[in-house]
């Protein structure tokens, strides 16, 4: 791949993909859709930029909103905010960034790294560090990397910014900046440690921008050609479906800074008279079929509305919703002994070894 | 005053005394106390340096440790630590600061900026920022001089650094470094805005180190020679004796990074057959006898051991206390319609207008 121009069309597939590649979560890239659409008819333009095209000593902004997707839904997105994010970190730590990167590429999280380099002229590299969406700090390959997780810069749209300068751990990382996160009204927009090139070129999951477009095009050809998104998807991407039923039930609360609760689907066709539960900490993190684990995190399990091949957010699944839930293999860093400490089930509190949907 | 080295009987005294000030609160001076006679053991001295010495354009570190005062009695104080959150604050902003004073001379607080000037090898101006201790943010001088809330410098024992970069108001920064304090363990080290000269001339109460020192001595005098101490205190204090009696109750929680409760006396002496309940939360802030409010926040309510004159902290009032409760008047700032704004008995949550002891 070569740096080319990100287009609208590009625009409205990537914002599609990208909440197939949320796994529930990452928050409604549909506010962030619309912001772009404006930034464009304004004139702006973005570039994507190759990983190769890094220098070893470029510096990187990557960036995201954190908090739970439920408060993004409310609280309308300003494209200014994500920016405030990465000049605080320029003006803390002195550094020039030649590029901005998604930390998730799931969800709202793929367009924000694309607001920002709207509003500061500077490209977008396409990869991110999660290949999806993670609820936590922790949960990137820069973290099962061990790279250093400070400083991490936030801001609200208050006006309010603060800055984690040091931390002895991710997990304290995670732990401060989820607190100010909450206190923001649990979302906020951050700036995480400067990456150099020669890191995103070790541990940034490779394009993955370029992935979520490709998704949200099969969606959208699909839709065009009344074809069958599943099928579509399945198509540029080697999933595997896992359940087809509608939603029965959904419990959902707001704590502590995150989305957290159960879903209950019932089966139909070939699933008629089963039914999967799917647990979920803003993201989908691990679903039993009749009481079984079938699949669970770090593979991708993706809830998506079956006629339309739509994703699901744990925020906006309902009552009667028609879904195929379909599983996607996750990047190769998270299935690594230090990769599933990381984003394993045990990480998410759940007592089981991993068993991947396309692991032996 | 001039310039002039503290020594190692002024800082017992200042102990005393800014435990008195500390009105229950401020935290305990006597982990403080210890550091302090073991780096004057190792060869530190700090100097005192009077408010006017300072240029306009000096920069001055205001330190306090902020948390919940049960807190600091279980978590041994490292002198190191509040060192460590003025030079973050250095490092943050580039300034370099010619001094240190305390945000509050109440308890514990009163020793923090000594330890900072041991380690840093700078004065201690002989100032203030409240006067006494009080629990949150923007109940300083400083902010009823609406001077600038940030940026703010936090340090804990683990490496754990953050800094508050900017906020829209006061109480902005009570809310986001309160958060960061509770996830630390509900006590920070921190460094607040750093304040010029000009600022420091203007808007510092005065003097404060050296009242502390004046009543913790007149304790002392008292003591070696077997005089009543409350009255020594009284002797270079206009206060006023409120009550004397016993404590009979104590509720006490340690609450969203403050400790709360209500202690209970009944009467002796000339306050047999009354009963006296005082609210706190970290201080003393509203005191009623038999119902009726006899003294609130900004007067300085202060609970003295009778037979020693010691002060009794709100974290280590119990059953069984002999105790004098008296009023001390407090700095002429908070009496003024903005300062009762930030420190009145409303700023607390108790609708009632102050009424001062000392005022007509």
């Amino acid at each position: 791949m070569t740096a080319r121009d990100i287009t609208t069309e590009d625009i409205e597939d990537l914002a599609a993909g990208a909440w197939v590649l949320g796994t529930g979560g990452g928050g409604s890239p549909y506010l962030g859709l619309l912001n772009m659409r404006r930034l464009y008819a304004d004139g702006h333009c973005v570039r994507l930029m190759p990983v190769d095209d890094l220098d070893d000593q470029d510096w990187v902004a990557a960036v995201s909103n954190m908090g739970a997707p439920l408060v993004g839904q409310e609280r309308l997105t300003d494209s200014r905010t994500i920016a405030r994010a990465v000049t605080l970190m320029e003006s803390h730590t002195g550094y020039r960034f030649r590029a901005i990167m998604a930390l998730e590429i799931g969800g709202g999280n793929s367009i924000q790294p694309l607001m920002a380099a709207a509003h500061l002229d500077r490209p977008v590299v396409d990869a991110d560090m999660m290949g999806r969406a993670y609820p936590e700090a922790q949960m990137t390959s820069a973290a099962v990397g061990d790279l250093r997780p400070y400083p991490l810069a936030t801001v609200d749209v208050r006006g309010v910014e603060a800055i984690v300068e040091r931390v002895p751990s991710w997990t304290w990382m995670e732990r401060v900046s989820r607190r100010i996160c909450v206190e923001y009204g649990s979302i906020a927009s951050t700036c995480k440690a400067p990456r150099t090139g020669a890191e995103v070129k070790r541990w940034g999951i490779r394009g993955t921008t370029t992935k979520a477009i490709a998704i949200g095009r099969a969606l959208r050809l699909a839709r065009v050609g009344h074809a069958d998104p599943i099928a579509a998807i399945l198509a540029v991407e080697p999933g595997k479906v896992l359940f087809q039923g509608k939603a029965i039930d959904v419990e959902r609360r707001t704590t502590e800074g995150f989305l957290r609760g159960k879903a209950r689907f019932d089966g139909a066709a070939d699933w008629r008279g089963t039914r999967l539960e799917i647990a979920f900490q803003n993201e989908w993190i691990v679903a039993w079929l009749d009481g079984e684990p079938i699949a669970m995190s770090p593979d991708l399990i993706c809830v998506l509305d079956s006629v339309t091949g739509e994703a699901v957010g744990t925020e906006t699944v309902r009552y009667g919703q028609r879904v195929t839930v379909i599983a996607l293999p996750p990047p190769p860093v998270f299935l690594t002994p230090r990769g599933l400490a990381h984003v394993g089930p045990a990480a998410f509190g759940y007592d089981m070894p991993f068993r991947g949907v396309f692991t032996p």
